[in-house]
C-alpha cells in the first residue's frame, strides 16, 4: 500500500507554500455529554454534609484577618482557630461567585474564559525538581522554569502557564521577581503567580500591570493573573493561603481553589468521603474570596486521589481517581462554578505506565467536564517532578482532546457518495478527487509518534517516544523565539526588579 | 508519610487469610452516557446514504451461493458478481437479527451477553508475529498462541478470546485443529474459530460440541463459538468470508461483522465517508446471514481509523479513529445491534506512544457504547504483532475500565461523617476506624504500576513499565493451571484430532 496523493495535489499547487492545516485549540468547548459518579440525590447530600461540616465540626483558620472577615459575617469561633460556618454565609458567597469570568493573556487572542462547558489545559505544575533524558533529573532551576514555559507557549491547547518547576537556584525572596519576568517575556498566555504572602503578591501584580500597561483601575477588574491555594486537609487553611485567598479576591484577580485530598491519607478512604471533605474546604475558601470582595472571580477545585494502602504512596490515574473527578464534576455543576480538576502520573519516567495514569486521569478530568486541566503534560513522581520528555508524549494526548472538540464534518460532501461511485470494488481511495481535496489538513497530526512500519523503525534505530521525545523538546527550544513585546516596558521591568533586589526583595510570609 | 493500617486489621484478623477484593468483571454494563459524532439527522443521513449505496452501486459477492441467497430475496444482480440490495432487503434482515444473545463459555459463569449497554473486551486478535523481551519478535507459532491464550484466561476483564496470534509453526490445513484444541483445554472463556470455508467450520464446531457435550440440535440454538468477517473495502465481500457468514448463520453461532476501513485508503478520507462505506459492507454481510437463516445471531462492527497521508502508513488512537468509533456507535444505536469497535497502536513496542495510542482508542470505543473491545492489550504495530509486555501493560486499563463499571458507594457510611468527626486538622484518616473498615479492599490494584519513589526505584533498577511486564507475564504463565475438563473428552477430542490429521485435515478456503 503507498500514498501518493502528493503529485496530483503538487500540480495543483503551482508554487503553493504547503497547505497547513487550521485548528483552533484556544478556544475549547467539552465535546463529552458530562458524566457521573453518583446519583443527583447523592451529589445533594455530599454538599449537604459539608455544609454541615463546616458548620458543625468547623475549619481552622490560622491567619486573624480571615477570621475577622469570617466572624463578621456571622461565623462563630469556638475554640483555638476553629471558625464555624453557618450555611447561610456559604450560600450567600455561592451566590456573588461569578460562574464565568474571563483571564486576560497578553494580547486578546489567548485570553481563556472560565465557564462550565469551557475546556482547558495546563502542563504539570509545582514541581521541585526537573528532568530529561540529556541532563538527568535535578531539583529545578530557573533555566528549567524558563525552558519549560517556552515549550508550553510552543503549544496552542496548553492555553495557561502554570508554575512548572520551582527554580531552587534563585533566593526564595527574589524567586518571584524571577518568575514573574520568565512569564511575562517568554509568553502572551494567561499566567500565574503564587501566593505567598501580601509582599510578594503586590510586587507580581505590580510588574504585571506595568508589563502590560494596565491601570490599577483597571486591573480591579480585569483578571490578569491566577493564582492556587490549596487547603491544609483535613479542615484547615494556613496563613499565606488565607492571606492569598484575600489579596487576590480583593484585586479581581482568579483564585483556584484545589484541596488536595487523598483517599485514605488526610482524607477518608472512600470517594463519597474524601470528596465530602474537599468540597467542604473549598466551600469554606470560596466563601473567603466572598467576604473580601463579593464577585471576586474564583474557580472550584478538587483534587482528590488515593494513596496505595500498603505504602501510604500517593497514587494517580487509579479508577478512584476517575471516580473522584467524576463526582467533583457533579459537585460544581451543582454550585455552578468552574473548576479545576487533574490529570497526573506516579510514574518514575516517560514510559507506557506513566502514559496510562496520564490517560485514564486525562479522560477522567475531561468526562467530569473539567473547565481547567491541571498537569496534563510532564507531571511525574506524583508532583515531584516535571519531565521534558513526558511533557512532549503527552501532548499528543492534549492535543487529541483540543482536536475532539471540533466535530467531524458530516454534510454531504463529507460523506462522499461521489468518492464511494468513483472507487469500485479492488481499488482504493488514494486518488479520489474526495481524497486529493482534503489529504494535506484532513488528520491531526502528533507530535511525538512514529508510524513507520518495524523495518524502518528499526533500522531508524529503535527508538522509544520517550528517546524520541529529547530530539523534538530540543527542537522546539532551539527554534523558540519569544512573543514581540515593548522594549521600554522590558527596561522598566528590569530597573523594577534590580530596584526590589536592592531593597531586599519580599520574603514569603508562612 | 507513612500508612500503617495492618496492625490494627491484623489484630482483629486473628489469623485470618489476606481479605481479597471482591471484583465482578464477567458481566459489565457500560457506565458512561454514550457519545455521539454527528447530530441525529446526520446519523440518518449516514444510514440512508449507505442503504443507497447497496442498492444503486452494489457490492461484489464473489461466492456464488451467496449470491443465489441475495438473488432470492429480491436483489438485482446487474453484471459480473455485483449485488444490488434493495433497502426493503436490508430492513426485513435487520428486523430478524436478534438485539440480544448469550454466547456460551465452558461453564454459565463465563457466558457472555452480547447486546447494546454492555461492555467485553478482547486483547490483540489476528496478528502474524509475536513479541516479547525476551525472546524477541517473530513469526507466531503454537507456543506463542498458547501462552497468550493462557495470559487471557488468567485476566477476568477480558471475557473473549480471539485468535491472538496465527501459529505459523502448524500446516495451515491443520492449524484449525491445533487452535480449536489450545482454545477449549486453555480457556474456560468464550472461544473462536475462523471462518476459511467449510470443511474449517465444520471440523471446529465438532470438536467444539464434542468437547462441551453439547448436542447437534442443542448447538443450533445455543451460540459456542463466534467468528470474525472482514469485509473487502471497497463494496467486496469474498468468498471464505461469505462462506463464513453462511454457515456460521445456518448453525446459529455468531459472526462479528467488520469491515475494516482505512479512511483515505481503502474508504473515503472523511470519517462520514469512511462510516457510510463500513456502515453499507455491514449491513449487506448482516442481511447475507439473515437470508442464511433469519434469527442468526450477528454482532455489527467497524474498525474505521485513518492512514498517515504522508506514507500510507495505518495510524491508531487518533481523534479520527475516535471520531469514527463514536459516529459507528450512532449507527449500531440507530439499528439497535450489539457491536464490535476497537483500540489499537500502531507503535513498535510497549511504550508511551502505544499507551497513549491504546488509551485514545481504548476510550473512544467505550464511550461509543461498544459491545465488544477488540484488541484491548497487546497489539501493536497496527496489529502486525501482539506483544507479551504491552498485553501486560494494557491490563491497567482494561482493568481500569471494568473497575468504572462499579460506581463508588455514596451512601452515608461511604461519606462518612464520623469519620470526618474523628480526624482534627493536622490530622490523618490512616487510623480512622472508617478507613481500619475498608483498607484491605477499597482500592484497585494495578498489574503492572510501580507506585514506588524515584530512590527506591532507583534502587531496585529503574526498571520502565515494559521490562517489568516480562517478569509478570512470566510468572503468570509459570503459576498457570489450565480450566478443569473431563478427561475422557480430552482424549476423544485428541482421536479426532489424529483421525482428521490422517484424513489430509481440511486446507482453508479461498
Amino acid at each position: 500500500m503507498s500514498a501518493k496523493p502528493t503529485r496530483r495535489g503538487r500540480r495543483r499547487g503551482v508554487d503553493a507554500a504547503p497547505v497547513t492545516r487550521k485548528v483552533d485549540y484556544r478556544n475549547l468547548r467539552n465535546p463529552f455529554p458530562p458524566a457521573g459518579a453518583f446519583t443527583d440525590d447523592r451529589v445533594e447530600a455530599i454538599h449537604r454534609t459539608a455544609l454541615q461540616v463546616l458548620e458543625e465540626l468547623g475549619i481552622k483558620v490560622l491567619l486573624p484577618e480571615a477570621r475577622a472577615l469570617f466572624l463578621k459575617a456571622g461565623a462563630r469561633q469556638v475554640d483555638d482557630d476553629m471558625i464555624h460556618i453557618g450555611r447561610d454565609i456559604v450560600e450567600a458567597a455561592l451566590s456573588t461567585a461569578p460562574k464565568s469570568f474571563t483571564l486576560h493573556g497578553a494580547t486578546r487572542d489567548r485570553d481563556v474564559t472560565l465557564e462550565l462547558g469551557r475546556l482547558t489545559f495546563q502542563p504539570g505544575a509545582g514541581a521541585p525538581h526537573a528532568t530529561d533524558l540529556d541532563r538527568g533529573r535535578r531539583p529545578g532551576n530557573l533555566t528549567d522554569f524558563r525552558e519549560l514555559v517556552q515549550l508550553t507557549q510552543h503549544f496552542d491547547a496548553l492555553q495557561i502557564v502554570p508554575p512548572l518547576v520551582e527554580p531552587q537556584d534563585v533566593p526564595i525572596h527574589l524567586r518571584h521577581y524571577s518568575m514573574t519576568e520568565v512569564a511575562l517575556t517568554q509568553t502572551d498566555k494567561v499566567i500565574f503567580a503564587y501566593a505567598r504572602g501580601t509582599p510578594q503578591t503586590l510586587d507580581c501584580f505590580e510588574m504585571i500591570r506595568d508589563f502590560r500597561g494596565v491601570s490599577d483601575d483597571e486591573f480591579l477588574d480585569q483578571p490578569q493573573v491566577y493564582t492556587i491555594v490549596n487547603t491544609n486537609s483535613p479542615r484547615q487553611i494556613d496563613i499565606p493561603m488565607a492571606q492569598g485567598l484575600i489579596d487576590f479576591a480583593r484585586y479581581g484577580q482568579p483564585i483556584i481553589v484545589t484541596p488536595f485530598t487523598l483517599m485514605g491519607a488526610m482524607a477518608p478512604i472512600t470517594v463519597a468521603g474524601a470528596l465530602t471533605l474537599s468540597h467542604a474546604e473549598a466551600l469554606a475558601a470560596i466563601t473567603l474570596t466572598q467576604l473580601a470582595r463579593p464577585g471576586a472571580p474564583v474557580t472550584y477545585g478538587t483534587f482528590t486521589s488515593n494513596v496505595d494502602m500498603k505504602s501510604g504512596a500517593p497514587a494517580f490515574g487509579t479508577p478512584e481517581q476517575v471516580k473522584a473527578s467524576l463526582g467533583a464534576g457533579q459537585l460544581a455543576r451543582l454550585i455552578g462554578l468552574p473548576w479545576r480538576c487533574a490529570a497526573g502520573s506516579a510514574a518514575n519516567l516517560a514510559d507506557a505506565q506513566a502514559a496510562h495514569e496520564t490517560e485514564i486521569s486525562g479522560w477522567g478530568a475531561v468526562l467530569a467536564g473539567a473547565t481547567v486541566v491541571i498537569h496534563a503534560a510532564g507531571w511525574l513522581e506524583g508532583g515531584l517532578t516535571v519531565g521534558y520528555e513526558k511533557l512532549i508524549t503527552d501532548m499528543d494526548m492534549v492535543n487529541t482532546f483540543a482536536e475532539l472538540c471540533t466535530a467531524a464534518a458530516a454534510d454531504d460532501d463529507a460523506i462522499g457518495l461521489d468518492a464511494l461511485r468513483e472507487v469500485q470494488p479492488g481499488g482504493h481511495f488514494f486518488g479520489a478527487q474526495h481524497t486529493m481535496e482534503r489529504y494535506q489538513t484532513e488528520f491531526w497530526e502528533p507530535v511525538s509518534w512514529d508510524w513507520s512500519n518495524y523495518g524502518t523503525w528499526s533500522e531508524n534505530g529503535a527508538q522509544d517516544a520517550q528517546t524520541r521525545a529529547t530530539g523534538i523538546w530540543k527542537r522546539i527550544l532551539s527554534e523558540f523565539e519569544p512573543p514581540a513585546h515593548d522594549p521600554g516596558r522590558f527596561g522598566a521591568l528590569q530597573d523594577f526588579i534590580a530596584k526590589r533586589t536592592e531593597e531586599g526583595g519580599a520574603p514569603p510570609v508562612s
